[in-house]
C-alpha cells in the first residue's frame, strides 16, 4: 500500500516536488478549454477532496480521464504542488491516472455530485458515506468513541464485555426481542400444549438485552471501575427521530460512588469528548456549522467552558409550575417529565445541558437507591438542548433490605436476582453508573436532526434493510 | 471520589508519609499476636493487594475489624509507609478502618481466599472478578481491546458500528438466532397458513448476524479504512473449549487494499497488541506465567519480535502429505484443514503463527477474490500455536461478472446481493479484510484454555445465566 492518505497529503506531510500517488474517488470532474481536467478526488481521510491537475498529453486523456464521472475510482500520481486555488492547501499535477472502476450508467448513479435530501440518502444507506455529510458523520462518530474510550481508559476505568443475550429483564418491564432457534413451522410442545422452550438453544426464553447494568455492577463490585460500550435493543414501536431498535450505548459503573460521582462522571466525559470533536474534526464541524446547524461549535464550546447545572427534579417541578408556560402534559410532583418540560428547562430556563436529580420513586427502576426522605430515589439525568435525555443513571441500592423491599414493591421476584443481591450480601458497596445513548451524542456534536442518520444502517420499525 | 486507586498507592504516587484512603474488598485477614492485624485490600485497578497494617487501639478493632473476612468491604484510611515486606513497595499504616459491608455468613462465601477451579469460577461468573485470575483476565482483556482501538485510530481506521440485527445472511450459511417480537402462542398466518413475517417487528425475517463484513464493505468503499469492533453470534451446537454463541470480533475492511495488506495489517495490529499487553500489564502477565502457561511471555514476545511465516494452502498440503505424520483426517488438495493440521502447521513445522493463504475456492465463500489459477481464492488464515484460527480474511472479489458467475456457482440469487453488487458497479476498487475473534485473541494472550473464561458472562448452549 504505497500510496498516500488524501488528509496527509492536504497536511503537507508529502514535501512539496515529491512524486506521490492518491487513490480515491471522483467527487467532480471540471474541463477547460485549455484541454485540462481538474478532478477532485475523496478519499474518506477528510472533508475535503484534492485537486488533480489532469494535463491531456495523457495516454489514455481522450479514452479515459474525459469519461470520469462522479463515483468513479481512480490511482492518480503525480507531483504534489502549493495550491494557487481559494482553501486549498496542495494539488497534484498528475502524471499517471488509473481509472480502477468506472460508473455503470452515470445518469442513474445515486449519489450524483448534487445536494440530496437526507430521506433519499437513507434509502441509499450503502451509498451516502461517498457523500459530504454521510463522510463527516462517519468520521465524528468515529472521533467520539475513540474519545470515549481514552477517556475512560486515562480514568482507569476497564472496558467490559455484558451479554446482548439475556434470560433477564434489567429495568423488570421494558420491551424486547425474542432470541431464538426454535422452527417457528414447527414449535416444540410441552405436555400442557405450551411451547418448550427448554428445547431451545439455551433451554429457555431469551431476549436480546436493553442494558447492561446490572451485569456491569457484578463487574464493578471486584474491579471498582468499568464501562460498556455495545449494542442494546429496544422492541419499541417508535418512530420518532430519537429511537432506534439497535443502538450504541455506553454504561459506565463506579464502585465507592454515589449520584454525584457519577454526574461528575458524565460531565468530565462530555466535556473531555466535545473537546476532542473540535480539536481533531475541524474539517467536519466547519461543514456541519455551514451546513446543517449555525449553532453547533458554539454550543459544544459551550459544554466544554461551563459546568452543568444540577437540579433537583423537586425544584424543577416547582421552576415548570411557576414558569407561567402552558404545558400540555400536567406538571405536579410525582409525574415523569414529558419531553416539553426537558426541552424547557433545557433550553430556556437553563440554556444549556442540565443534570436532574432524585426523582420520584415510583416511576425509577428498583435498582435507584433510595434516598432518606423515603420519597426519590437517587436517579439522574442529563437532558441537553435540542435533543432531551441524552444519559441517564442512578445511584444502586446498596442495601439488601431496602433492595428487597423495592423488589417487592414492584411485584418483581427475589428468586430472579439472587445473583444481584449477592453483590450485597459480600461486601456491598455504594456505586453509581449511568447509560449515555450514543447516536444521540453524535446527533448532539453533529446537529444533525435524526438518530437514523449517524448510524450507518438504522434498525426501525419495519425497516432492517441491509 | 478522594481516594486513592491500590494501583497508585503501590506506585508511589503519593508521597511517603502522605495520609491515603483506599477502598476496596478484603483478600486476607492476618492476626499477629503482637495485637496487630493486617489487611491484604484489592480494588481491581492493579494485580497486587495493598497490605494495611492495623493497630488494636483503633475503636472498632475487636468489634469490626477482628470480624473481617474474605470479600468484605472497607475504606481504610493511614500513612502511605514503604513496606519492610518482600516484594511489596508500599503499605498503610491504618488510622482509621471503616466497614462499608460485611460478608454474610463467611463460611458459604463462594470466593473464600483459596485456590478455585476454573470450572467452580465460571458457575460464579457474577463473582469470579474477585479472584486473582478473575481480575487478571478483565485486566489485560481490556489492555488488549484498548490497543486494538488505539493501533487502528493511529493507522487512520474509522471505527464504524454495522448492525446486530440484519435480514442477510454473510457467508450464505451458517447457523443464526432468530430476532423476533411475534408472540410465539398465538403466531399470524399468511392465507397459505405459514407464519406470516410481514406481522413481525421488522415486516420481515430478521437474525442475528454472523459478520459485519459485508455491511463494513460498503462503508470501506466510501472512507478507505474502516473496522468494527462488536458482538457476534453463532446458533452452532457447539461445546468446544474455542467457541460461544456470543463473541466479540474485529473486523477491518480496507480499500485499495490486497490479500498481502490484510495480512501485513493482521501482523502488525497483534504484533502492536501484545507488545502493549507485555508493557502495561507485567502484573498479570507475571500471574498467568507462574499459574497458567510457563510460556505465555516467551510466546508472545516472540510474535512481538518475529515475522509471521507466510504460506499458501497448496505448499501446506505439500507438507502435510510428506511429514509422515499420521492424521486422523485425510489430507489431500481441496479439502478444509482439520484441526489437527492446523496445530501440526503452527506447532510443529513453523513453531510460530502462521498465515495460510490463497485456499480452495470450492470451500471459501462466494465474496472471496478468485485468483488467476481458477481454482483458489485470496482467503487467509492466521493459525496460532495452541489455539488455531484467530484471524480468518480476505481479498474480496471486486470483480462484478466474477462475483455473480461465484453467486451463480453458490446457487445464490444476484437480487439479495443488490446493494453489495452496487459496490462493483460504482467506481469498484480492490479490497480486503479480516475478522479476529476477540475471545481467542485473549486467550491466545494468557494462555487461558477456554474462551468462556475470558468473557464475563459467556453465552453456549443451554447456557444464558445471569
Amino acid at each position: 500500500m504505497t500510496f498516500t492518505a488524501i488528509t496527509d497529503a492536504l497536511a503537507g506531510k508529502s514535501a512539496v516536488g515529491e512524486t506521490v500517488t492518491v487513490k480515491g474517488w471522483i467527487r467532480t470532474r471540471r474541463d477547460s478549454k485549455a484541454g485540462i481536467s481538474f478532478l477532485a478526488i475523496h478519499d474518506g481521510s477528510c472533508f475535503d477532496p484534492i485537486q488533480a491537475v489532469v494535463p491531456s498529453d495523457l495516454n489514455n486523456y481522450e479514452e479515459e480521464v474525459l469519461k470520469l464521472t462522479t463515483g468513479a475510482s481512480v490511482s492518480v500520481t503525480g507531483t504534489l504542488v502549493e495550491s494557487m486555488g481559494k482553501g486549498q492547501s496542495f494539488e497534484i499535477q498528475a502524471t499517471n491516472v488509473e481509472v480502477l472502476g468506472f460508473v455503470e450508467d452515470p445518469d442513474t448513479y445515486p449519489m450524483a455530485a448534487k445536494r440530496h435530501s437526507i430521506e433519499f440518502l437513507r434509502e441509499q444507506a450503502h451509498l451516502r458515506n461517498r457523500t459530504n455529510i454521510g463522510g463527516a458523520v462517519t468520521r465524528v462518530r468515529n472521533c467520539l468513541a475513540q474519545a470515549i474510550h481514552r477517556f475512560m481508559h486515562e480514568k482507569g476505568y476497564f472496558w467490559i464485555s455484558t451479554p446482548l443475550i439475556t434470560g433477564s429483564d434489567t429495568e423488570g418491564a421494558g420491551e424486547m426481542f425474542r432470541v431464538s432457534t426454535l422452527d417457528l413451522e414447527n414449535l416444540p410442545r410441552d405436555d400442557k400444549g405450551a411451547v418448550d422452550y427448554t428445547e431451545d438453544f439455551f433451554g429457555k426464553e431469551t431476549f436480546l438485552t436493553v442494558s447492561g447494568q446490572l451485569n456491569a455492577e457484578t463487574l464493578a463490585c471486584a474491579m471498582s471501575k468499568v464501562y460498556t460500550f455495545g449494542p442494546t435493543f429496544r422492541a419499541e414501536n417508535s418512530n420518532t427521530s430519537r429511537h432506534l431498535a439497535e443502538f450504541w450505548m455506553m454504561e459506565p459503573e463506579i464502585a465507592f460512588a454515589d449520584l454525584g460521582d457519577a454526574a461528575t462522571l458524565a460531565e468530565e466525559m462530555l466535556r473531555y469528548v466535545f473537546k476532542a470533536v473540535l480539536k481533531e474534526r475541524p474539517d467536519d464541524m466547519a461543514f456541519f456549522q455551514q451546513r446543517v446547524d449555525k449553532t453547533v461549535i458554539d454550543r459544544l464550546q459551550s459544554v466544554v467552558d461551563s459546568d452543568f447545572v444540577r437540579m433537583d427534579y423537586t425544584d424543577a417541578i416547582d421552576i415548570l409550575q411557576k414558569c407561567g408556560k402552558k404545558f400540555e402534559n400536567k406538571v405536579e410532583w410525582g409525574v415523569d417529565l414529558n419531553s416539553e418540560h426537558e426541552r424547557y428547562l433545557a433550553e430556556e430556563h437553563v440554556k444549556g445541558p442540565l443534570v436532574l436529580m432524585n426523582y420520584p420513586k415510583d416511576i425509577k427502576a428498583f435498582y435507584m437507591r433510595l434516598n432518606d426522605d423515603g420519597k426519590t430515589v437517587a436517579a439522574m439525568d442529563v437532558l441537553a438542548p435540542g435533543i432531551g435525555e441524552i444519559i441517564g443513571g442512578a445511584q444502586r441500592e446498596e442495601r439488601l433490605d431496602v433492595l428487597d423491599m423495592r423488589l417487592g414493591e414492584m411485584g418483581l421476584d427475589k428468586a430472579d436476582y439472587s445473583w444481584y443481591r449477592d453483590l450485597r450480601r459480600y461486601g456491598t458497596v455504594p456505586h453509581a453508573g449511568f447509560g449515555l445513548g450514543f447516536e444521540r451524542l453524535v446527533v448532539y456534536a453533529t446537529g444533525m436532526q435524526n438518530v437514523r442518520d449517524v448510524i450507518p444502517f438504522p434498525r426501525t420499525p419495519n425497516n432492517a434493510d441491509y
